[in-house]
């Protein structure tokens, strides 16, 4: 019988003991799960992963085939150097229905201007005859056209938006006009009145929104960010916001979390903070990649997902 | 050469100008615009109107050979025993789409309880590692599926909510679990944690949502209503409001707009007023539907969207 080593944290074990059992089941495969100390490292087939479990030392896990990462982002153990098995990101069909959902949310948020909406209960009723700008007129840029991007940009085509996506390398998708490279860069920002990253955390990435490449969008953009916090240069954001050049930000991610209740984004009228909950992995729906993957692996058969550790993603 | 009466308010006159004469000669129409009072009733042609226009009486227009309304509703002129021309609902692509954007936004809103997000920016990281219900699990209802209703169903579709569709006929719309009838207009309530209501004005609809009604919803139900002010019978919703069993409501029609200061919907904490913005027939878009139906009049061919007189839609 195959062992699993379950090495996210343990508050999360009740919910994935009886998905991850189901999703065996369902591929077929004779294997029973472990916790951390339970069972000699040493006989551990596979490692179902997050960097919040207690595995940071890879080393014990001599027999084990592949690390099964439970989040879409790998960032936190690309770099590990007692990582030599092969290492998988999680793309789970529930986390990007989340995302979608997140995005188009914020995005519509922004369009219709809701928040103003909120705000303006007072009795005034606000008609002025003239007509709100349709989605058709609205453009909405997404940088990181991978599975997660590719998403939103499809969902935010389907409702109406003017849609521009950019990736390091040129992409395909229907309805979008797709950018790559440097130029198409600085020409990506050029037109987002709604700028959403969903770029994975590289060495290229960090601090790619910064004074320089903020002052490129729209005066008044606003800028939803539930991509990875190293995207973006608090400081210049914070700059940017108090200048005006940036309307409003919605951050999901940052480079420390929770975010300190001290950070000057919490209280920033112009800021809307949440709490890493745009991509999180549905447990019922990550169990099922976790098994194909288990079965793939036995089966000789290429793995899923499986990240390249020099691109780092 | 052709005579068309511009019978909506006189402050609408300069966005609709430019619009109609560009729709009239893309249609090879040979026609003039006038405003009330400048030329003979009985030389015009064909009556642009809306209901907020200074048209009452059509006795005059005894050459008229339709009045072309500019809003979808016709509540306010159907009734009109002077109206004896054919008249045609607008069946505007862009209202169409600012329709779908203002349900597919508010419904998202509810789903991602952004009003909580937006209040909730004081420095407390509300992680608790649970998982937000997908789309998938939300049950979203969709009181009504003319033109209108049915958009709206098939981009809540699209965006994954699980949507369950009500009108007077039985529809059938894909990936919606389309019911009708008064079983299925129980039915429907009693599933619908998002109630969307964008039925016509008459008189079946009328109070339809009243204290019976709202009781068989979901405890904690949220409505959205762009349809029209009389589908709701507004001491009940504010009832069930304060009972809880109503959880929040978005209203953007009302029976007497704008709605009066002193209204209490205004102050409601659980109730958001928007200033009957959903639907807004678009100049540019509403001018080609109009351009449409003259040259159809003058070929002979049946006019688009022609109101049933009985029936009141």
């Amino acid at each position: 019988m195959m062992r699993v080593l379950f090495a996210d944290k343990p508050e999360n074990w009740p919910r994935y003991e009886a998905a991850l059992n189901a999703a065996f089941v369902q591929a077929g495969l004779n294997a029973e799960i472990f916790q951390p100390g339970e069972v000699a490292p040493d006989s551990i087939d596979y490692i179902v992963y997050s960097p919040q479990g207690p595995v940071q030392d890879f080393t014990p896990f001599t027999r084990a085939k592949a690390v099964l990462n439970l989040w879409a982002g790998v960032e936190r153990v690309v770099g590990n150097a007692t990582l030599t098995q092969p290492l998988c990101r999680m793309v789970d069909a529930g986390l990007e229905r989340g995302m979608v959902e997140y995005v188009t949310g914020h995005v519509l948020r922004y369009h219709l201007g809701l928040d103003a909406t909120l705000a303006q209960q007072d009795g005034v009723w606000r008609h002025d005859g003239g007509v709100p700008p349709l989605a058709r007129n609205r453009s909405v840029v997404v940088l990181g056209l991978g599975a997660l991007g590719a998403a939103c940009a499809q969902a935010l085509v389907a409702l109406g938006f003017d849609v521009t996506g950019w990736s390091r390398t040129q992409k395909e998708i229907a309805g979008v006009t797709c950018l790559s490279g440097a130029d198409g860069f600085n020409q990506a920002l050029g037109r987002a009145e709604i700028l959403v990253s969903i770029l994975p955390d590289t060495p290229e990435t960090t601090d790619l929104l910064n004074a320089q490449t903020l002052a490129l969008l729209p005066k008044g953009a606003a800028i939803i960010n539930p991509g990875r916090g190293t995207l973006i240069d608090d400081d210049a954001l914070l700059a940017a916001l108090d200048a005006g050049q940036i309307g409003h930000a919605t951050l999901d991610v940052f480079r420390i979390e929770p975010l300190p209740a001290a950070h000057p984004f919490w209280a920033h009228p112009r800021v809307t903070v949440t709490p890493h909950i745009a991509a999180e992995s549905r447990a019922e729906t990550a169990s099922e990649v976790v098994a194909e993957n288990i079965r793939r692996g036995e089966a000789g058969e290429p793995l899923l997902y499986l990240v390249d550790r020099a691109r780092g993603y």
